[in-house]
């Protein structure tokens, strides 16, 4: 199997009440790449400047990845982001955008990345997720991530997106924002409703939740005693998610193997956040996400009841 | 087993997207008195005033309650809350707030609320919930909730009465002001460390958390496509709780206990949400309240890893 995500390669500032990074590596793309290439070969498709040094692609292209499907503009700048959180990391505020050289990103697949088994279209322009759509021959499952800005200005593109996927993976305000439907549960039934046959709806420091066609699971986020940077948690949850779809793939995903990917995906996101950007994810060690996937099997559980109430 | 549980029996005037209610039983030992007495014989103690009616009382003592210990006050009105919610039901404003005979609310314990084995202290000041305390002779298990007024306001007797319970009950908002820790777990340890051995962190339509020394469990809500009035949830997820932990107990709770009883308690709260005030509550049976336990279990269980990264 192998994996093609297209989205940003970016250089992030970021201030949280545990210290201030003023140029470090992220976008969605660099993310979902360093998470889901401990499953299986990934693709990175994406747009850079001629301040994005080798080192920062040796970063991307860690555990194998393939980078060719990065640009490198020689007269562009790289895509910045700079945000600041709050005191308790659940809010933040975007204090820079610079598209830069992403402005004009339209992305062309190289013959592996088209050829690919499983595609995650990160949050981009919806009339470029449906470009990419286009060009690859068969993925056997396809996600995608989206944005506020999208469901405002480009609606009718996004919702021809989501009709075709098979996964739709967003945060709850943006579920809501999409569907008008004041639940998750109810707005992620509403996004079935388009086309695709499940919903990751990625609630922060509250975990996620996955809804089908008739099932539901949630899973808390992994518990940290201290959070030093949120930026990119998303991004690797939806790289392990997927990662760990494509690695097992056989034929349609099931919903025993949807619930366990939603943990791998949930244990390398609670490591991104231990540390700023990338740092901790380019250290981590495949033991080391399978012990925090037991461990949060461990914090989830509780025994059937020994006498029921109804008996008494 | 018997528990009793002081705080206040009300009436509330609620408007929901879904509509609204102008006047209907409410209050804290109201909601818990409901869902505890699914488990064991309850003990309400509070204050009413003359306009609150045989018939309201009929209600607090469903399924077996003693409701002894409501003074009625011939010539005081019933405290009395308004609020409204916001079209995803997760904000809520106060409208009106008229504490009326609740002003002068000095709990005296008949001989048989004082025997109880376990003791619920709803949210009242911090004064009377240590008045309380005093009274109760020996309690096996002593649980409490506050809010973010005692907080502010009456911090060193609040402190005074965590030291002297079993396990807190609070969500996330206060237990970070009362901690002052930006994460739930890390504040939740910080309580801990005051004097109980569990704290429970309520997390709304998040679910909820159990933190004890050394372990760590939580829960989702239980999806609900629609949630009609979200009032008193806090409450009867503490009369579930408390209930099983009553039901069940035998020296010490376990943590294998503790969990079964946040989801009676989750399983309970569920129900309540789905109409207004104590409606559901009315009409619910054991044999429902099962259902969803189990129910619970099925939509937080994910299978064992067949094939761990590590040995890839």
């Amino acid at each position: 199997m192998s994996i093609t995500v297209v989205g940003s390669v970016a250089f992030d500032a970021v201030k949280t009440p545990f210290g201030e990074r003023e140029r470090m590596l992220g976008g969605a793309a660099t993310y979902f790449g360093l998470a889901a290439s401990f499953f299986d070969q990934v693709h990175v498709v994406g747009r850079v400047g001629a301040d994005f040094g080798d080192e920062d692609l040796a970063v991307v292209a860690m555990r194998g990845t393939d980078v060719s499907n990065i640009e490198r503009v020689p007269d562009g700048k790289t895509f910045f982001w700079a945000g600041e959180y709050g005191w308790d990391l659940n809010s933040r505020e975007t204090l820079d955008t610079q598209l830069n050289v992403f402005e004009d990103f339209h992305p062309t697949l190289s013959a592996a990345s088209r050829d690919c088994d499983v595609l995650f279209l990160a949050n981009i322009q919806p009339e470029l997720q449906l470009g990419v759509l286009e060009q690859c021959r068969e993925p056997k499952f396809v996600a995608m991530d989206s944005m506020n800005l999208w469901i405002d200005i480009a609606r009718d593109a996004l919702i021809e997106v989501i009709r075709r996927v098979d996964c739709v993976v967003l945060n709850d305000a943006e579920l809501r924002q999409l569907t008008e439907r004041p639940s998750i549960v109810g707005a992620a039934r509403a996004v079935i409703e388009m086309g695709p046959t499940a919903v990751v709806a990625k609630l922060g420091e509250y975990g996620s939740a996955l809804i089908t066609e008739d099932d539901f699971f949630a899973l808390p986020a992994f518990p940290l005693e201290t959070v030093v940077d949120p930026t990119g948690a998303g991004d690797t949850f939806a790289g392990g998610f997927v990662g760990y779809i494509a690695r097992q793939l056989d034929g349609e995903p099931t919903e025993p193997l949807l619930r366990q990917a939603m943990a791998y995906g949930t244990a390398l996101a609670s490591h991104t956040v231990e540390e700023f950007g990338t740092q901790r994810l380019e250290r981590l060690t495949a033991g080391e996400v399978d012990a925090r996937v037991e461990n949060l099997r461990r914090i989830t559980q509780f025994e059937p009841l020994p006498a029921p109430l109804e008996a008494s």
